[in-house]
């Protein structure tokens, strides 16, 4: 399958998934889940579940509860006291539309609803319940406080005081957190139900790894490119944001290269899956060409 | 076992599980989850537990992460676009002190790692996944958007405009949401971990939800009569906090009279476990005894 044929799986059972009613709640978590995007987290959940031949239409409620997860970490991350953006995909954020309380339920809603959606399904098939749990277990583990939330807790300190000499450290470690840990949890998630063996777990993380710093390190470019003026290296915060960012670190031309170093990274992790990989190593190019 | 010695249990297995290290998301995380209380919710997972011949160790985590979770309600129900609290249990509420942006991801790491403890529990005990799902799931449902979360909705949603006709339907709804669901996830997913009967837990449930609202209802009581005039029946919002409370409603002496026959029908829903039920009877009647 391609990547828009998993997404248009994604976008339908995500659908079917949310609670559709009256309640303020649910409209705020429609809202924001189904905004569109490109489903790439739950995308690269399901057609990991397919390179290593396990049961795609078991994996789909997981890769919906990845959305979820995604979804409710934007909706809080534009909050007020957050990074307090009126914008997201062209289209007002949540607290925007719904207001501040509405937005921080919606979020809480769309974090517990992706476990009930999982554990739901883990519990319909009699037999399954372990790699299941394993596969939950993953997802919450990137989801949380050693991973995504890690993240984004360093995020905020860092709009606060830190030593230059501890920028590229401190943006290594955001962006494993914030962006790289939920591209891991996904696919070692898919790993997981499908019964990988140890070394494709081990290899599919450091892929993962890899393409989360990528996919953020080319966020980063991009966000540059599009709106300013090329800088040297600068090795500090991004002016208009106050956030560190591999542009304001290393400068546009610094994070092409180790973007560069990045998608050989995960390209390389790839080796033991031959052609089987396909969709992952094109995936990783054309973040790269993205930035050129 | 006695109430305080859950407790103690509680709060030595809560330290040991939170993470101590230098983030200020585990200062934040610490700062909710410990800060005391009655830790009533998992000490009556716990005692269910027991009384059902369960495995109490088994226990205890499920019985912390409810616990967390009841941590994290409470931080986000203080930030300023819900209830806009600056002080919980005579102390600055978390935002107060880390700052709304940590506050708001202490409550998510909270929630997030809830589940995490809970899953890792249930994959260290082989042959147990199926009943640690089903405790999993019934906390997950108990916190979420049709439990919870969905009472926390409508509570906010009361303080826009409401019919004066919905006032007694929309508090009952709220409060079998914001309070009496978690009562009963915590003591359905105790019945889960034990094997208990269907007509166990279905016993367990009526007790769980009539004594959630009876929690409330004394709750709402003691917060007008500890600082007010008794006022008569109102059916309206409480002046001060713009919320629906029983007092506001049915004026004090209204809710004492629903306080009773909630106790009663929590009382009545022990009936099949016979003395085994003392401490569950005992509690429901401890509520009553409050505000007299």
């Amino acid at each position: 399958m391609t990547l828009p044929e998993y997404r248009a799986l994604v976008d339908e059972r995500l659908d079917q998934l949310l609670p559709d009613g009256d309640l303020v709640l649910h409209k705020a978590m429609r809202y924001s889940a189904l905004a569109g995007g490109k489903r790439l987290r739950p995308s690269m959940l399901l057609a990991a579940v397919d390179m290593l031949s396990g049961d795609r239409d078991e994996a789909l409620d997981f890769a919906c509860a990845v959305e979820m997860i995604h979804a409710y970490s934007l909706i809080h991350d534009d909050l007020p006291g957050m990074d307090d953006d009126d914008l997201r995909r062209g289209k007002p954020t949540n607290h925007v539309v719904f207001g501040v309380g509405q937005a921080i339920l919606a979020g809480d809603g769309l974090l517990n609803f992706a476990f009930e959606v999982m554990l739901e399904r883990a519990l319909q098939a009699p037999g399954r319940e372990r790699p299941c749990l394993l596969a939950i277990s993953e997802i919450a583990r990137g989801a949380g406080v050693s991973g995504m939330i890690r993240g984004q807790c360093l995020d905020l300190e860092a709009e606060g005081g830190i030593a230059a000499e501890n920028y590229e450290v401190l943006l290594a470690e955001i962006h494993a957190g914030k962006t790289a840990a939920m591209f891991a949890g996904s696919l070692r998630a898919a790993c997981r139900l499908a019964g990988a063996a140890e070394a494709e777990l081990f290899a599919l993380s450091e892929y993962a790894v890899a393409f989360g710093m990528l996919f953020q390190a080319t966020d980063d470019i991009l966000d540059v490119v599009g709106s300013a003026p090329e800088v040297g290296k600068t090795l500090g915060k991004d002016e208009r944001s106050g956030k560190l960012t591999y542009a304001s670190v290393y400068g546009v031309g610094g994070a092409r290269d180790r973007a560069l170093l990045l998608r050989d990274r995960a390209v390389g992790a790839l080796e033991p899956f031959g052609a089987r990989a396909k969709l992952f190593r094109e995936l990783a190019d054309s973040l790269i060409d993205r930035t050129r």
